[in-house]
């Protein structure tokens, strides 16, 4: 199941940076969920780049519903989504055509697909086709809160600036859903907006960590083993084009402390069960125990970059350099923040359908 | 598929802790491979508890293989290995019935099996399970081996002290693979090994970082989006009891670089496709450029400790303190490290078939 | 997976009646299948209504592929076909709203959905939605082609009046692939046409059989139990809306008979294994065994009749009297005829894949 | 997912004829489902041969349940029954190995297999691999019971005997359950008994039609398209060895009919909606209506006959003749009864989770 994902939620997409049109498919959603088309405008604006820090390809994202809505409503069946693609320039990448661009996938689909892939701004591998996944989410996150459950990311880490912990959970996360730079202390932000500046300047890139939250899951979902939560979200993760890394509540860190400094005491408070600390990320066992679910993602540097670089010739088999032009990102990660966003939403809605 | 995963090799696992038996389907194996019972005891031997740092409780693994081989190879059929359990004591664990122990999931299967689960030692959530993925993979490794696939897993960190580097990958592998304590420097192996003894001596537990590497899978396997290599090889690890984190090649911190220090470029090298650096860790795209895998995973120290831990009765719903006796390991990563070659081993199987 | 179906391609589809647009999106197609957009068209003729014998709503069908293509040939990326709906009147629909139509899905869909479905001309489970199957299927019958595989139908019986068997399966494929009313006796033909248009000025409608041949499928495809040949045709040919019953080679008569009147005797012609008879269709032990593969449906009679019918309302959960008005085919085992030939081909792709 | 089948509950089967055990993993099972084993026994007495109508082979079926079962109910993990095979006799089978018995499945297995196959008995293709499915579908049947849901199965036609058709299919399901030759009408059940019999002497074998009811289904459960009610059944029945044939209320003779006389009419019967006749057999648009679901199932006489047979010697590729010995069951139908209410259990309880 290449391009779907899910059990009792599938969500499939396709599409291509420089194709006609892209597009998702959700299947299993309930019926008589109120679609609310302002809030996937809203939630494609957090995604669409934007001022100093943002490529020059804009996109209206002019999506459309196609299926599964009907007065405003879900029907229960397939409910799918498309944008089309209109700003593409394909000129801009033909010279290029064999030259593979390191960190991209222009090597590996080469070999893949002998050659027929459509390598225009990379073509499926494109971070274009995630605005189909931030789409697909904007149906689903008006249900989730409805139970309940709300979802939000912060850069936590851009290069060497950090941002504050989450403090108050609910209250960071509605405060981030509103803003274009995830940030939560302004000082941070307004330092990683002058790195992202400078290394733009540069003509180089620059990558972080994100820091998400999900609150409100109650305790009992998940599986053991292969549906665990963990599985469940660093698959859908893993297969955002940047992220190299997932961990639940700083695991590299706190999995170097010992049993009695890493153990989540259980207690009561107010009737309900909690933990003191929360090393287990809301997750024992693969299933949700009532606690926040913090996942951390490592982003890495956009790959395009405006420095020389060495590399092959796909066609010729040999070493040249690459000396890319065109319109580029010199950071993604205040983008990805909504793309992750949407994927943990997807998995949550799956997840306790 | 709670307890399936795979697509063209898909494997099933069952069992509990202190059932009657555990095991794995493996279903998708190619017919003609041979199977080397020796080996899938050595594999058994490996994840077995040892010496002073073990717990006391030691399992024969008497496997059989009931179904899916015959006269020496696998028939193409659903291959089955059973592996009984015969040193379990049950008493051990009735008067904490209703004691949810922490980091453990004796809460959260509590409300999702409304108290139907079998406890006993941990029930399905138990690493016992684990046994039936090694013996698994172990018709599997050696099949990879004839492709020319190799894959190895050593312990990178434990509490404060680190192993060195993967030097040359493929000797480093075939040392690892025979080691019961899998440390490439001997150095830290003793001070790893002694600081589990140190805790063990203080009822506590201590966890850290393995970190794997496949290497020979040829360029071209994978896809973009939800099956990019990244997705299945983190599902599947996260299934493993005790992984909280996983990064391809050092990803938080390589993600904290700028572009033109994190890309990898390409050229060409005795006529292969090399890169000069592997911050992707062997994938771009989620396909493989044909360079090492190199995967790392934080494993948590083992929840159960023998000092005294705040927790609640289930049953009454109230506070009270958890004393726990028995037999657990001071730590479980030297163990978890054949799981953790196991899960590889299933999915590249999965991947390249 | 209640929308998406095959493992190796799998293939998903949305769409309504009366909603936007339909469409498929098949995901793990080869690279480099040359695209006929003039076949495409072809298939989807033979689908449309027309003259005497079909309903007054006639689509376009002006498809648009809107990923997976690229420079003519697929890419190995989701291949997604769009098709507009473009004559509907939704007018037509409303005033029976509540009123449940004999043998269609309207009081199945209501409680399903709670009322969210889209009911204009039944929404998700009308027949249109096939349009988009058929497209897709286009895009794989070539590949098969090439592969040496050729699949055909034809109405066998209608009401009852029966088509000659099978003479020269190749032939008679080739034949029937050309023909607007699938049916390989002219005589018959005629006949069943004259049926249907009488049928059609009583308002009522008609039914049968169709028959169909996969032949030059090598010996080895398929596998024994839940992914049996039959398994998966059988599944993918009942998910057409108004298919009742799947045989192989006649079932219902041939397993009346008796073991030594029943097997199908192997022998060697021309070098390649063959066998006298042909009562397992093909299949052994759900495995091709390389004779052709032969499938009756049994497609029931169109369910919207201009007789008045008792039904109820269900609203009100009382009873009352329909009488449909709108456009309506009085058969549509002719158009059925290019939809079981495009499941038969998804599946077969999947299969050799 | 060859040997695997279901979404919420999915069932996985392993074994050969003559291998040491075989097998079912039943995941997704709710917890708490109280377990009776002597129902087990007594499902797999129905399948086991018996009498002057069997083969000789006799099986004690001696099932064990070896995870997922705790204090007598499930737990929630994979349940899974092992039963040894004990009463084979592999000697009977080796000078036959390379020739291809006509109707089964040697020849595709050993193209499939590369020789590596476990040929003895039909090895995985053969029926002794139901039993499992019979052990596994009695956990379920009492759950099903507890919904109101009741599932029987008669053999409506043996050559050309009839029985009765169902009458009150509750008083009739009841009665069936319970007979270890399911025929309503005793004069039928003796005349199929006579003629089984009598092909036996004459060392040939005979098929027939099985009729299934499934009632107290609940209106909705279901969907459109791929997971139809129609497609889930035949997808599980086609995959019991020697069913060729699958129809939903007599298909093939119903859809000859007019729209006007096929027709279901709604109507309330006791606040309750309900249909006049039942042609659609419970399903509209894939999905149930409330009323009884009957399935016929063609399945073909036993392939094993003590004629003689001309068929090939697949190693030497040559034509040669074949005289079976050993024991073999002169009809399968008989036994095949409870496997196919075993497979409709399975799906139903998987469709309604």
């Amino acid at each position: 199941m290449k391009n779907t994902f899910g059990n009792k939620l599938s969500f499939t997409i396709f599409g291509e940076s420089h194709g006609e049109e892209i597009g998702i498919v959700l299947d299993g959603l309930k019926s008589g969920i109120k679609i609310d088309e302002e809030f996937i405008d809203h939630q494609l604006a957090l995604r669409r780049p934007y001022g100093s820090i943002g490529t020059a390809r804009v996109e209206k994202d002019a999506f459309r519903i196609v299926s599964g809505a009907f007065n405003g409503h879900t029907t229960g069946s397939p409910l799918t989504i498309i944008i089309p693609n209109e700003n593409k320039k394909s000129s801009d990448y033909s010279d290029t055509r064999y030259i593979a661009r390191p960190s991209h996938a222009d090597y590996t689909a080469y070999v893949k697909y002998n050659g027929f892939e459509d390598y225009r701004g990379g073509g499926h591998f494109s971070g274009r086709i995630t605005a189909a996944l931030v789409a697909g989410a904007s149906i689903v996150i008006p249900a989730l809160k409805e139970e309940g459950i709300m979802i939000g990311t912060h850069i936590k880490k851009l290069g060497g600036i950090c941002d504050r912990e989450f403090d108050d959970p609910e209250k960071d996360i509605a405060f981030l859903n509103e803003e274009k730079f995830a940030v939560l202390d302004k000082k941070a932000q307004d330092a990683m907006i002058s790195a992202i500046e400078e290394v733009a300047k540069e003509g180089d890139s620059i990558g972080g960590h994100l820091e998400s939250a999900i609150i409100g899951m109650k305790p009992g979902f998940g599986e053991p083993f292969f549906d665990s939560l963990e599985s469940l979200y660093s698959h859908a993760l893993f297969s955002i084009p940047g992220i190299k890394g997932v961990s639940f509540s700083d695991a590299f860190e706190n999995c170097l402390k010992r049993g009695s400094e890493f153990n989540d005491e259980f207690g009561i408070k107010d009737g309900k069960v909690v933990t003191s600390s929360n090393n287990n990320s809301g997750i024992n066992g693969g299933i949700s125990n009532g606690m926040p679910i913090v996942i951390k993602c490592a982003v890495k540097p956009t790959p395009s970059i405006f420095k020389d670089q060495k590399t092959i010739d796909m066609k010729d088999n040999k070493e040249c350099t690459l000396s890319l032009k065109g319109r580029h990102d010199p950071a993604i990660i205040h983008r990805a923040r909504v793309v992750v966003d949407s994927m943990l939403a997807l998995v949550t809605y799956d997840v306790i359908s």
